[in-house]
């Protein structure tokens, strides 16, 4: 299994062959043995097969092809909302409609996908994350149904892959360890943990078609900018009230 | 692989054998191919094996033993402060003090946190995550010299297994996955789906030990209580300002 993770690869382009319900059932039952919060399983997957499903979730990732291409897409979503439907059926008062719920169930959540993505790729499948299940959580709402103290987390699609693309670089060991204390960076420590990735052919290409001076314009002016979290932020607060997550 | 991640139990008891750093290097490599959002890694992770920095970080957990007993605590964070700094030296302007990208580097680090996890279980080593963690932040920030725009997630204690507990139970698999749309829970869903874990003998215990009537007011007025949950949220809300993620 190391040498699995070690050599992973995110999966954007898929074969038309179905994952069948067989082996997505048991990646899934699998992955419920992770860690959670008090035993309390803080989570909910909705499995999405159906092609007018997936046109309807499309949007909601920005069109990328993943969610209509791959067979299988899988929405985790935070979910306190059966915890909740349970204690006030027991002559208890639950106390679960605020933001640390939120951030426990989200991590309950998370904790889930990344098992499920390791055991896929473990069998041969391929996954992409759709970071983009935070920026249009409610888009993702509506099209799924999710009701209150249920949330969008992430989206993982899920296919046996088709083209295998090279693997991308990560930091310096010691970029992301620190020793008993965080040891800050100085200018040098960035200078250095950069380099590698500046380096790159293709992050060379990524700044001259973006007409950018250096790679981290493409980050802040392009890709993720200040002007988008700052509306994303807002937009997640006033969706995390909306289903009952915040007062 | 499958059948480590089935057989799994959280051990919260360790031999005292020591885990080596080049063990536990290994594994934190590897764990860093997680997927990550656009290849940013938004994580730093603090190891503490020193036993000064344990009995610092014991209260914010609650002192629950483990901190101490395991020879390894590794506190996962949130960090958009090395790539923020990265920015800024390359003439970049970083807009990363918001709640979305807190969100973002969170999953990050979570995705990190659990390929650990499922890699050091898979070599026979036990470990435990402390959900303390975000009810406690501030006090981890200052023992660990957390600077801004870095944030303590979650934490894990690791070592090899001294008493390897019971299995704990989890949910029907139908209680959890949904197909195409999220299918509401009826009064008689959830009296099924919790009828499992309201029979087993330790529950009855719980409840006795607690002088409830059912098990859900165990979670909602002892172990998650509403008062508690409200409290920490406020909190949470008051460090991710302190720390650069809200304004």
């Amino acid at each position: 299994m190391f040498e699995t993770v070690k050599n992973r690869r995110t999966i954007r382009k898929y074969q038309s062959k179905d994952v069948s319900s067989d082996l997505l059932n048991d990646l899934l039952k699998t992955s419920f043995r992770a860690s959670t919060m008090g035993g309390m399983q803080l989570y909910s997957v909705i499995v999405t097969r159906d092609a007018e499903v997936k046109d309807k979730l499309s949007p909601a990732h920005f069109n990328q092809p993943m969610v209509k291409e791959a067979p299988v897409v899988l929405t985790f979503c935070a979910d306190f909302r059966r915890f909740t439907k349970w204690c006030e059926q027991r002559k208890a008062i639950p106390g679960y409609d605020n933001l640390m719920s939120f951030m426990n169930a989200a991590m309950d959540t998370l904790l889930v996908a990344q098992t499920f993505c390791v055991l896929a790729e473990e069998i041969g499948l391929g996954i992409c994350y759709l970071g983009t299940t935070t920026y249009n959580p409610q888009m993702i709402i509506e099209t799924l149904h999710l009701p209150k103290l249920v949330f969008p987390v992430t989206t993982v699609t899920v296919g046996y892959p088709d083209s295998v693309p090279e693997q991308v670089d990560r930091l310096p060991f010691d970029a992301i360890v620190h020793k008993e204390m965080y040891c800050d960076y100085t200018a040098e420590d960035i200078d250095r943990m950069y380099a590698y990735k500046e380096s790159l052919p293709e992050n060379k290409k990524f700044i001259d078609e973006n007409r950018k001076e250096t790679l981290a314009q493409v980050f802040t002016d392009v890709r993720y900018t200040k002007k988008d979290n700052e509306y994303m932020s807002d937009n997640l607060l006033k969706v995390l009230r909306l289903q009952g997550f915040l007062k």
